[in-house]
């Protein structure tokens, strides 16, 4: 695959709900709400689309429920089109969003709708595997676990302290209370991350993202339907989904499956890494924002907890990375989650997100990430964003 | 959506694993043996696979288990491309193939792979819902209780007998026998499926088909890549994916969606449903492939249960319907039965079907639908495969 395709894709529409609690909303109910909004965002009609891909990585793990794509067109009276489940663990949204993206891009549809959701309502006791279910959660390998892996072999490795990973959630903290749509809304102190009840040495509870209920959803569209948009469009540089591979003797603190579809990326939007204005990162834990930081090419190896530190991460840093509050305070529905980045970035690129706007951004990139395997991720998804339009 | 793609797609390997029950393997072992003969009988390298698509049903629900896909590339070995879970209850199978045809057919990638799988291992007393687990499976909308209707309905328009709708599950439990996949491998009697226990008036337990272990898989890939093919090519005329719609006042003794992928499949394959030669339909209960005899063309509407007591349906028929047993023997692992269906038209095509061989076909179609809302399926595909090349 070249990632070349042959016209452009643009995103014209983006809708969210609140990330959070929603005990008494369905799947359908939070999923309609977004998608209705980025309907209306796009300036399009329901008859307008002609696809249609749902995310949810937890409706049939959680809610035996394995039709919300097909629950959701009807309530929006949307009929015979094709409509797609798809789910990638974390990168199930960005996994809709690629598919949709794909639609347009290589000219099979016009406009296409993606949509993720996911409720986290688990029975007490319940976890979530990192790998599959049938033999990684057995022998311990959940993600808390497994991040926490990850974070003591950055700090015998590279020198990356507690205190530089925490700092990464104090940032997400404060920018979540600048975010109307974050499921936290307050400030966090280094000491609240620090001294917060340890799950997995070095991660303390507030290293690691909530499980949230929410939905995100974005219109796709070709340029012919652009002028409806009433938000604005933006102009989908790249969009990369790759699988990872398994190898023991990797280096666990470095993403291969990241580190590919990233150059792929800047390769397809004709860009570097030194271009991106603005980004959404899978900050399931605080150590992989700093991971995140280094396999993008935002700073050399090694170097992410330093870079976090120097306060380059920041709203008005060098390169702000989750403006929104990311993972660890917007929250994490992993069915919707990779939407909201896009439902994030598409603001800043607007230059419509009020008290959390990044200065004048152009380019933006969201990374996501799905499961894991010897600690390559088993499905990874970068998209790039860009406001220039022609 | 026109339907009508830039290039031709052809499916180049088919395998599949028995049906049946498979207590001891795991869903990625299942999928491995079916994508590691599809991929030899397409006569490729794992490494040329360009993108995967896996599809399962039931894995999240019953398995916990939502990364199937990426394990089965991992024993593959095949890395750095995108692999998909897709779910679209029974049109599971069949989603993962149109996607894969999508891929060649638009000129994104030139190899893919799609597979499905299932395992039906379920707590005694869950109940799979015909539609959302929402509300629908409260209401008691149930499947036996769904088709139930339809059958009843069926018998008060059009005088349609239990006998007729008996005979259905002999002629597919004689054509299991010769199937050595299926996995109900002996005949029955007319009287055997007329007395087995009631399940829902009039539909008994063999009007019933049951809930199985398996896995399919298929190789589409493009014209350049056909030589390769170990068993022969088919091209695929038309791969139809569409959604329900919502509309309590329809008959319910008709599917308007799969109405739909019929014809705009015969318009992309330029033929007519009197150009079908043998025929794989969604079976899931004896009153589903009288109706859908109706719906695809093949006889009139009302007509259905006089056209299966004509014999017409047999192998050696007018047109032979479900040579593999169906879904009633064959067996119904949801996630694979769409892909199981082009394992055997494949066969039937490559005329290598053995003693289930209908007479020299050039044209096959492959109907399944998945879920249901207010007797609307959820999602319905249908697929043409002929055997002229050029």
């Amino acid at each position: 695959m070249t990632w070349q395709p042959p016209r452009p894709a643009f995103v014209s529409g983006v809708g969210m709900t609140d990330f959070g609690k929603h005990e008494n909303r369905t799947l359908t109910d939070l999923a309609c709400e977004a998608s209705i909004k980025a309907i209306v965002d796009a300036g399009v009609l329901p008859s307008d689309i002609e696809a249609a891909y749902c995310g949810s990585a937890l409706a049939g793990i959680l809610q035996r429920d394995s039709g919300v794509g097909q629950s959701v067109l009807m309530e929006l009276g949307i009929t015979r089109v094709p409509v797609i489940n798809v789910e990638n663990a974390c990168a199930t949204g960005a996994t809709a969003l690629h598919l949709a993206w794909r639609d347009v891009a290589y000219g099979i549809h016009d406009v296409v709708l993606a949509f993720g959701v996911d409720k986290a309502v688990m029975p007490k006791g319940t976890v979530l595997a990192a790998g599959t279910a049938t033999f990684e959660a057995q022998l311990g390998d959940i993600f808390p676990g497994t991040f926490a892996l990850i974070a003591q072999r950055h700090m015998s490795q590279y020198g990356t302290t507690a205190e530089q990973m925490a700092l990464v959630s104090v940032k997400n903290h404060d920018n979540g209370v600048l975010n109307p749509y974050a499921q936290f809304n307050k400030p966090m102190t280094l000491d609240d991350v620090l001294n917060s009840p340890m799950i997995a040495e070095p991660l303390t509870l507030f290293s690691c993202c909530p499980n949230s209920d929410g939905a995100a959803a974005a219109v796709v569209c070709s340029r012919d339907w652009l002028e409806r948009t009433m938000g604005g469009a933006v102009r989908i540089g790249a969009s990369v989904l790759a699988s990872g591979d398994y190898d023991p003797k990797r280096d666990m603190t470095y993403w291969e499956s990241e580190a590919f579809c990233a150059q792929q990326a800047y390769k397809a939007a004709g860009i570097s890494a030194l271009d991106v204005d603005v980004v959404e990162v899978h900050d399931a834990f605080t150590i992989s924002e700093i991971v995140h930081c280094e396999t993008l090419g935002f700073c050399k190896r090694g170097d992410g907890g330093a870079f976090t530190e120097s306060g380059a991460t920041g709203i008005h840093g060098q390169i702000p990375i989750n403006p929104s509050g990311g993972l660890l305070a917007r929250g994490h529905p992993p069915g919707a989650s990779g939407l909201a980045q896009i439902f994030e970035l598409t603001t800043q690129l607007r230059g419509t997100a009020d008290a959390r706007q990044v200065k004048a951004p152009s380019v933006a990139l969201a990374q996501i990430m799905g499961g894991s395997k010897a600690n390559d991720a088993q499905a990874c998804a970068v998209h790039i964003l860009m406001k220039d339009l022609d």
